[in-house]
């Protein structure tokens, strides 16, 4: 029997910071991931926009018989997570909420920074969810819409993202956060210039990486998990809408494979 | 209408650190707590006696009608829980899952240590759990059967206790683990004396705290999440088997609060 395979959905390559992590701690696993990186950035769309393509990815993962879903974006959280949850019988899960509980978790002030894109942070998904569980806790919100696209052209370690970040986190450069959350999956390709900015003493949330945690929860309690006794090995496939070349290139860097499968896909009818 | 509590039980107070770390990411929730103060330990009791007594702390809060149960002490989680999780129809939370999850989150070399009651190193249950979910690592294992005495009868801080810890955990030092385990829910009053001891290199993991965001993650997946909307003040009631004085001590010193409702109840026909 072949082992069923958690889907990840990302606008992009973004996700790939959550695979990363979930390849570390769940070695076991077998993924499928699907990067939506011709119609990448999701962050400044309409949201009925980035729900139809989030169905769209969604789908195409459904007929390969995933056993959970992950949406690896934070866009296409705040914006489709309950309507999926809804719809599907296998677990949902977001990378707002995992998110949320770490910088509350992480916060000894009670200061909380939180960046995205343009969607997450007009969402203000981000802030309802921390005060629903801690209403003392102060939230302050950044849209850095400049920071997807440094990721998306590989130029995530250059001279001009260094510029670019630091110009566009000024204004949380006074504040008294002890903790921020890199709301959006492809920030954590940043965090070296992101934590140099920011400076030490404030904590860096991958609300990416925190979501392996709740992805490692939920398939031990439905009783999901593959054990490291079962015999098959695991696989690990990626789809992209966009350049396959491009993909491959960040995606064998960031995951450190060299062997990586990517395809290319066609999702809706505008492609 | 009230709010339902959720209910943690522990062989006495070690179960308490789960709940600072809870009444910190969780300020909104109830919570009921139960201490079988007057039969701790139960680290050294026979497999058979142990699910006996974790039954009846559990039948004494389903009178309370808890929304969900935490099994906060690690030798009642190695015999009980699986037991417990099939009977009842509440979500059911252990802390040897969490503990192993975050180690293997937290190891950088695959070299983890676990230190835990008798029961608990010799029920095997975090090696079988991390192995299950990582078959490289490696565990090295060690019971602390005098640790938990020194928590309960308040000399956690004192100089015997560091004379106790250097003693006890001398055989993992000459070890390459850069993370080990506080696989006891006593152990983290501990912390600063076994930190010391081990290094600084070496990450401490609270297996309690760590429960506490896998009581988070079902609480939002089941919708069972108190709103900071909600009118109704959250309760915090602490019951114990012993001694009402020697309890509400440590536990409003270790909790930081000076009006505690402690009362003493009755379980079993032992008592």
């Amino acid at each position: 029997m072949e082992k069923q395979a958690i889907g990840f959905i990302d606008s992009g390559v973004g996700g790939l910071t959550v695979v990363k992590e979930a390849m570390r701690q769940l070695p076991n696993e077998s993924f499928y991931y699907v990067g939506d990186t011709a119609r990448c950035p999701y962050g400044p769309r309409p949201a009925e926009q980035v729900l139809q393509f989030t169905w769209e990815m969604t789908n195409f993962l459904l007929h390969k018989d995933i056993k959970m879903l992950v949406i690896a974006c934070n866009t296409a959280t705040a914006v489709a997570l309950e309507d999926i949850r809804k719809k599907l019988r296998i677990p949902v899960v977001g990378v707002i909420l995992p998110g949320s509980r770490a910088a509350i978790k992480a916060t000894q002030n009670n200061q909380v920074g939180i960046i995205g894109t343009e969607g997450t942070i007009k969402s203000r998904m981000y802030e309802k969810m921390m005060h629903e569980k801690d209403r003392e806790v102060q939230v302050t919100p950044l849209a850095c819409p400049k920071f997807v696209s440094l990721v998306e052209s590989n130029e995530y370690q250059s001279a001009i993202a260094k510029k670019v970040v630091a110009e566009t986190l000024t204004p949380l450069k006074n504040n008294h956060m002890d903790t921020l959350i890199m709301g959006c999956t492809h920030y954590p390709l940043l965090r070296p210039i992101i934590q140099n900015v920011m400076g030490d003493h404030v904590k860096l949330i991958d609300s990416g990486a925190e979501t392996v945690s709740e992805v490692s929860t939920l398939l031990d309690y439905f009783h999901l998990a593959e054990s490291s006794e079962s015999k098959t090995k695991a696989e690990r496939k990626f789809y992209t809408t966009g350049s396959k070349q491009m993909f491959h290139g960040i995606a064998s860097e960031w995951l450190n494979m060299d062997h990586l499968e990517v395809e290319q896909i066609r999702l809706g009818t505008g492609l």
